[in-house]
């Protein structure tokens, strides 16, 4: 397949508008009065972020919704993605067609369309790089800064349970039910940012950070831009029943889920006046939001457990 | 070096309004009344695009004209861009230092800043994935469609002088002097496309593309998406002493350089109507314009000598 085959025969069939068929030197983003757009990207490399053995259509969905979540993240409504793949002699026309389906069915779950991109051949390994852009209203977008003494600290979902499933690729050793073994894996290959959710922030949310470093690293990055201090109670990170049993309750097990990263959640810092219009959103878009601590004037983050501080000696994952 | 010294030593001194520093989830293009966004990403790998004793600023303006010359052709202004790198380990802080300053100049001359971009380790050859963006007047901006009968066909600059750069690297033997070897080489290195004048187009220009994959190339996609045919007269396409030089003046030299691709220069039609204008534009822009042919019925390209349709059995660049 050359490159035209594949821009017409995979990627033509999931374009929207303007787009421009795929077929012109440019996209086109028209203009939105009222809204600015959020602009993110993010890249995805076989090795690291997925297998050579991970089923196509599940690569293509992590390598748009490592980008969704930054959108949602930010409190914009995601409107469409470039991607850009740089593809070794190892992949095939099918494995192309069960990627291009992956990406077909996300952009019906999250509404967004594909606008262009790139395509090259590489002797190294499949990378896959989306850019993706959403709207927000002019001038609202949820900044990594403004959380204010006495706001109250959020996270949606579960942490760490990508963390476990790599572990488990990793060949580390446990005694999980089948099931447990394949929600864990299934969350490694599979994230699920709370896309929805994210739009609801808007006058709620005084600061946001997409979590995908880790849980503590990104806090880290609240903190610091918003020059305040996060106090988070490490009993309370939200963790599945999976995780639990595979990596245990006990402090090594709670700071290993906090760092491990790849989680691809919000934390997110709100006045604690907002609290309950806060879970009421949480639980319209049927999204797990845990309160996991405060701000306080300071810098940095406090991990405690039962009052005592926790020795955290790799706050997330370090890319080089 | 780690990402953060990455990207607080070297890239945030580039970052521009709407990069919120380099340090937040997410880049803002704020809404800007009357204009859409016009939005396009192309990628240049070592070893295809450019070699590893390629001076590191070269390389980095390399690889964000490229793009620029996807927004001159569609009548766009520069804003900003998306950075992606994909680093082996041979890159040292030195060639990043280099890469910057490159980015630097050509931020300058441009008018564009940083707005934020990804990082990652490979142990595949150096890519650089840039993603540019620009303003365009509202529904205004230049596509490859439009081409009308009676139009002339233009093209800005010298065509071909990129790939006899490229040929001199791959050791084609010749008999050029220094500065004519140098002229060559340095249009391969360093692409100038004509990002002032594109953005005069609107208004003149009935149909325009990027000339990349080869002139015959990139001018039968404006004859396709028109669903017209386009008349060149294959004399007229505008060659550089240099080049005439190295290649000779012959038909399979003319064809040579209509097909090899690299040359970053915009192909336009326009009305005849226009032509004066046209020229003048060119001449304000200080950017070499020439007529090569006209606009008719029908489809493809024909590339005639005198009369004499030219066998063409490549029309350009197939990236695979």
């Amino acid at each position: 397949m050359n490159e035209f085959e594949m821009i017409t025969n995979i990627f033509a069939p999931l374009a929207g508008e303007g787009s421009l068929g795929l077929k012109d030197d440019a996209a086109l983003i028209a203009a939105r009065p009222g809204f600015d757009l959020a602009v993110t990207t993010d890249a995805i490399a076989e090795g690291t972020d997925f297998f050579a053995f991970d089923p196509a259509n599940l690569v293509a969905k992590k390598a748009l919704r490592v980008n969704l979540s930054d959108l949602a993240a930010k409190g914009a409504s995601p409107h469409g993605y470039l991607l850009s793949l740089a593809l070794p002699p190892s992949i095939t026309g099918d494995w192309l067609q069960t990627f291009a389906a992956g990406l077909a069915q996300d952009q019906g779950q999250f509404g967004v369309t594909l606008l262009g991109g790139d395509t090259a051949r590489t002797e190294g390994p499949l990378t896959i790089s989306i850019t993706a852009f959403g709207f927000v209203p002019e001038g609202r977008m949820i900044r990594r800064q403004g959380a204010s003494p006495g706001d109250a600290v959020y996270v949606t979902g579960m942490i760490g349970d990508s963390g476990g499933g790599l572990a488990i690729f990793r060949r580390e050793r446990h005694t999980l039910t089948e099931a447990w073994r394949d929600a864990l894996i299934g969350r490694y290959r599979l994230p699920e940012p709370p896309v929805a959710f994210g739009t609801m922030l808007h006058g709620l949310a005084s600061a946001s950070v997409d979590v995908s470093d880790g849980l503590i690293a990104d806090l880290g990055h609240v903190a610091l831009a918003s020059g305040m201090k996060l106090v988070i109670d490490a009993a309370a990170v939200p963790r599945s029943d999976a995780l639990r049993a595979f990596w245990g309750d006990d402090e090594a097990a709670i700071v290993r889920a906090a760092t491990a990263g790849d989680d691809y959640q919000i934390a997110f810092t709100a006045p604690s006046a907002n609290h309950d219009a806060v879970m009421k959103s949480a639980r319209e878009a049927a999204v797990t939001t845990t309160r996991v601590g405060r701000v306080e004037a300071g810098e940095g983050v406090e991990f405690l457990l039962e009052g005592r501080l926790l020795a955290v000696s790799r706050p997330g994952y370090v890319h080089f």
